[in-house]
């Protein structure tokens, strides 16, 4: 127990090596392990809790978001800031393997003693958002980092669970021509709080220019949201090669958060988020605890086999044990509802 | 229950009418409709199943999805075969909107006496696919329907849910850039059957080539597949304007459904997908019994108070009610275990 609690003072007072310790502890798949992240986050939440601005950043691979957090995070810590980064690491769902290299292509920000840059697993089919990214986050906002930027590749459902976790969501999106607007994803756009067309240099400016007046286009179709202080989301053009873009970047977002501060917003989506958090919890644990519950495991791997046999689960068969399964499912849950 | 067995007896004659009553039904969130919808399903289960080829097809907006499938299918009316069409609607996750059009959009499909369109609602935060669309599909196949396509945009896990419903997933890809390949969702890749370019005609010809190239290429990389005849999934290039390319396309499909019926792999690809199927519909009928779990619902209501007032789920008061919500949880399913 002792430890724990010595664990939570180093992170507190900002020790990276604590930090890198309590955070894979937390996202420890062992029981034991965990229980013991679960202390220090207990020990962490007694002592007053810090928040940081939590920024998402997502785009597809190849829209430069390494080479963006890797030049901004540069500027924020030669500025004094503390600056962490999660990297969501998506995963494909059939070989379960994982692409990395996030660390190493953010040579410079890594160089910082007021860096920290973490690659976080990712979970679920298609890579979404590890169950721990939240622990995560609140571990870094007590090592008392001033910004966390949660970075993600447009992989399944990974956006909407970053912007989830983050005050901030900012989509990274690649010159192209007029029709490339379409592949954006309509759901991303609607949560987007800044859109930032990357690479605008050189030969690609005027093709950036032409994408963000697309894009600037776009976002008013979806009508006024009181979530921004215009009503609508801001399109821009950014050049990891110009340290000035990068910076008016970094002043949108300061004034954004600034102004959901004021006008009360910050706080209401900081409890919503938390709200869904919680929920979607709870359903993870009792799909886990589904899959240990004797009764109705022994009901469903009889209907597995009759649908092996049947080829189908539309057969008569498949059908009635279906039904049984569901009704067995049923009264599990109503006994849940006597007490 | 007579009328159920004479839909049913209409839907297995063919008749459209009859099978879209059935399909509302089905997809009624009317309990009693519902239900209706279920006998319809048994009366149908009950007099020996069909089945039909399902063909998944996904790719983004203006990828020309409804362009080819209103060509290829007005083809294969021409030669006498039924045309089913599932336009799977993504909705937005914040207005609730619906984006559709679909059938206009195949004017030519829907003169024919042997084609079916039909627009499917989507479910879900991101538009995945509606817990009924098996049942739609199933009622498709014993409407006799050649073939079934189900259509959707890539939004969101929709993708991943259309090829759990299909035989033979097609991929379509617009022309572009060799930079494009990464647009397309890694997750997405490794479960297309064929990757198919659009639009090879005219000008973007040489860019369409190139691409399919390129695909073909980064096929090879996710390695050998069992479940397909040589290792590895086609791309090939297509034009909905040049009738030649689209019925070589459908060669390849027709080519590839026979080698895994001829394989023992269709069965078994199918076996899978039910018996998934099967654990997805008891862990959503779990959830939706949660949510009316009064025992649950009291400590669950407690906790999201908690966290209202804290602000945030880490608070110590928070942390307890989050442990003793989760004891109830264990508690309910524990209860399950007992018999």
């Amino acid at each position: 127990m002792h430890d724990c609690f010595e664990t939570a003072r180093k992170v507190r007072s900002g020790n990276r090596r604590a930090l890198s310790r309590a955070i894979t502890l937390a996202e420890s798949s062992h029981p034991a392990k965990r229980a013991q992240g679960e202390r220090i986050i207990d020990a962490l939440a007694q002592s007053g809790i810090r928040e940081s601005l939590r920024i998402g950043l997502t785009g597809p691979p190849g829209v430069g978001k390494s080479s963006l957090l890797n030049r901004l995070g540069s500027e924020l810590t030669k500025q004094g800031k503390r600056v962490a980064v999660l990297a969501i690491d998506p995963s494909s769902p059939r070989t379960g393997g994982s692409i990395l290299g996030d660390k190493t292509r953010m040579d410079s920000l890594i160089q910082s003693d007021l860096a920290f840059i973490r690659p976080s697993p990712a979970a679920g089919a298609l890579g979404g958002v590890a169950e721990s990214t939240r622990e995560v986050t609140f571990l870094c906002e007590q090592a008392g980092f001033d910004m966390i930027f949660v970075e993600t590749t447009g992989v399944g459902q990974s956006e909407v669970e970053v912007a989830e976790l983050t005050d901030i969501f900012v989509l990274l999106v690649s010159p192209g021509s007029g029709d490339e607007l379409q592949a954006v994803k309509r759901g991303i756009m609607e949560i987007a709080d800044l859109i930032a067309i990357t690479k605008s240099d050189g030969d690609l400016r005027q093709a950036a220019e032409r994408t963000c007046a697309a894009y600037h286009g776009a976002l008013r179709l979806f009508g006024p949201r009181k979530i921004d202080p215009d009503g609508i989301p801001c399109a821009m053009n950014v050049s990891s090669t110009d340290v000035g873009s990068l910076m008016t970047l970094w002043q949108v977002i300061e004034d954004l958060a600034c102004w959901r501060q004021e006008s009360g917003n910050w706080r209401q989506m900081r409890i919503d988020q938390e709200q869904r958090w919680v929920r979607s919890l709870l359903r993870r644990q009792l799909l886990s605890n589904l899959e240990s519950c004797s009764g109705l495991t022994g009901s469903t791997v009889q209907l597995e086999a009759v649908i092996r046999k049947t080829g189908t689960v539309f057969s008569p068969d498949a059908r009635a044990h279906l039904r049984a399964t569901l009704a067995k499912l049923n009264q599990i849950t109503a006994t849940g509802n006597n007490d």
